[in-house]
């Protein structure tokens, strides 16, 4: 039994792994829980969807990361729940992980508004099995169309739909839209991919809500050169095998619909008993700690933090961020030093690609978009993958997709009970 | 409708695609049919199994691959039969394709010799899905021991049992010998992976048995210093989630089993209402075709050739070599020119790799062993993989796991409602 000061970090995202790097070094005995044994580069998992990169492109073991760091051990597990009078984190194999500090770094979630049962008619894109189940439908359905000799039927197939304007949701649009339209083109003989319909559905007036109107006014137009078909104001009511029915009565025919609106905390508040906003975040105290729980804090998408008037964004980098300051933190009171105090959100810039040649970029004090934009995201995007092996890869197919166009990812793998079949 | 010859080949696997590619330019309606939507480099699928590589750096789409073959069409479906008298091919969906010549090129699958039921428990190494499986329970089986405190338990986690020593047993008992010591060893905490036990077990006397004695001996000792226990004539009676049972009774608690012995060919027999050979192959005329159906043929691992009073085996270059004689057959009988006359098998040798820095070759007239022909191995696999792309993507990863021994490929994705649960 070590006497050592026993950290457990819940979650091998973005926040806790670079807790779990901030805290080497120190006299600890420090435990990574997750219930995945990779970390997920989730803003290039789109990429995997559409068939452009590799899963083990964007997802590295966990154990590989922290193999080096002497104080850290890596666990899986699936956690579910924390014992906070006995200072217990709970796994559901009825493990227990005793801790004198415990950052919960679990992450959010795809929500569908109460509407669960639309889920397996519109996957999100949050995990890796989500994404290789929509590459799967997505090729699948093109299959499909390929063998049919009915017309509606085949419009129904080459028909995508995406619920939600967001980042996620204008990636996988302009993604989508290039794969077929560009990729794809030469694969097939009764049907061009050309035709496919790409349909992107938003609630609000605009795309790139968090962003400003001039730049969301240019990626609706990048879109839109795409080939792709923006509905804007529209409200889903339904959703089925059948593609979505709107809130004006209209239904839209889709074989393929996907879901990147509406973002749900993990359950980290229920876990702690204490009280949740509406997406599920737990209020912390500034310097992220939870309220009369000064040894326990919460990161990441998980967290509500209000700052100058205006929620910190639910990105990697506010959670990476976060993990430092709880790891400063830590380090001070182990060291018996003066704490760091309240977190500040340090914004580097919004950032959200169309596709290929295209993205905008908010820096706040300056706007960027089209062409240069979008080297930017890709610099920073394959900068900021972790280790240098995976950033040659990355590099390397994506200079060899641009060169040629081809994609070499679009396998269908797995099985999928609910999966589109023609009829 | 078109009035053109009409040539469906079923299975997109060396000699299926060798064939559809050597009748390129010629003025027939080509169809190629298969289950999945890519071809499979099966001798690298190993790799995959081992984390070495991923899904996509050993298969590549159909269509992309004839995507500039103007003549052929692509056509995801299952065959489920023939009507040889109509002449069409039957799917499974109800559809069937008409065709004035056919070539079956199915492949084979692994058998459990009348024991299906091992299959759970010990899958064979055919499909993508099966090198993801085994991948994830190799993983999942060490992830289990670290989390585990009993030691007969943990070490049944930490035991690896493969039957069969032919060259795909021998390369998946040298690679995860490899993983364990050199990849994984940094990994963990409470278990040392050096300290996994992989098990070989084969019912004759020595491993690969279709190469000289010289080299099965070579490959024996170079298995033994990799870690690697080799069981020789022994017979294996039971298998179950516990393990092996032997024909002596006694048992083998390994928690993963993977299954490298017997191999069967694919129902085309059955299809086409001709007698099979004990490993269910076609015995098919000199010149490939099926006795009586001068316009059907058989070709790769589902043909029985015997040449000079020998078998040819069921390799790769064996079935390529088919495939162009069957196309070389239709061109001539098309052009009206004289047939090539019967099939002849050039073995230009016979090879198998160990592991790092190990291999054996044997060409007949010359036998070379260890690094000399590891780094044929090598070279030889890198060039046969299509396409320039992919082979310098499996060059680039290769290279570096050779220089960082790590693996980036060890993902546990997906679910296995089979997989080893700790108790």
């Amino acid at each position: 039994m070590s006497s050592l000061p026993r950290i457990v970090i819940v979650g091998a995202g973005f926040g806790g792994l670079t807790a779990a790097r901030a805290l080497d070094g120190l006299a600890v005995d420090l435990t990574v829980v997750d219930r995945r044994n990779f970390h997920l580069f989730q803003p290039l998992l789109y990429q995997v969807a559409t068939a452009g990169l590799n899963p083990s492109d964007v997802a590295w073991p966990v154990r590989g990361i922290l193999s080096r760091q002497k104080n850290a051990r890596v666990l899986l597990g699936e956690v579910t729940g924390v014992a906070t009078g006995s200072q217990e984190v709970l796994l559901a194999d009825g493990r227990k992980l005793p801790y004198d500090w415990l950052i919960l770094a679990t992450g959010a979630t795809h929500t569908y508004f109460g509407n669960d049962h639309w889920e397996r008619h519109a996957p999100g894109l949050k995990r890796v099995d989500d994404a290789t189940l929509i590459r799967r439908r997505l090729l699948l359905a093109l299959e499909h169309a390929e063998n049919s000799s009915d017309p509606v039927e085949r419009r129904k197939l080459m028909s995508v739909a995406i619920v939600g304007a967001g980042p996620t949701g204008v990636e996988l649009a302009g993604a989508i839209a290039e794969l077929s339209r560009k990729v794809l083109v030469r694969d097939f003989r009764s049907i061009d991919p050309r035709e496919v319909r790409v349909v992107l559905v938003e609630g609000a007036d605009r795309v790139l809500l968090s962003f400003p109107p001039a730049l969301s006014a240019f990626a609706l137009s990048e879109l839109r050169k795409k080939g792709v078909e923006v509905m804007l104001d529209t409200r889903v009511t339904g959703c089925d095998a059948d593609g979505l029915r709107f809130g004006d009565g209209s239904h839209l025919d889709a074989a393929t619909v996907l879901w990147a609106a509406g973002v749900a905390a993990s359950p980290a508040a229920r876990w702690l008993g204490v009280p949740a906003d509406r997406a599920g975040r737990v209020q912390v105290q500034p310097d992220l700690s939870v309220a009369g729980q000064p040894q326990v804090f919460v990161i990441g998408d998980t967290a509500a933090i209000v700052q100058d008037g205006k929620q910190v964004p639910g990105v990697a980098p506010a959670a990476k961020q976060q993990g430092q300051h709880v790891a400063r933190t830590i380090r001070a009171a182990l060291a018996g030093k003066k704490a760091p105090g309240a977190f500040r959100y340090r914004d580097f810039g919004n950032l959200a690609t169309i596709g290929r040649h295209s993205a905008v970029i908010d820096f706040g004090f300056v706007r960027i978009k089209g062409l240069i934009a979008w080297w930017l995201w890709g610099v920073a995007h394959v900068y900021f993958l972790i280790g240098a092996r995976n950033r040659m890869l990355v590099a390397t197919q994506w200079f060899f997709n641009y060169l040629s166009y081809s994609r070499a990812a679009r396998l269908i793998v797995g099985s999928d009970p609910d999966a589109t079949k023609p009829r």
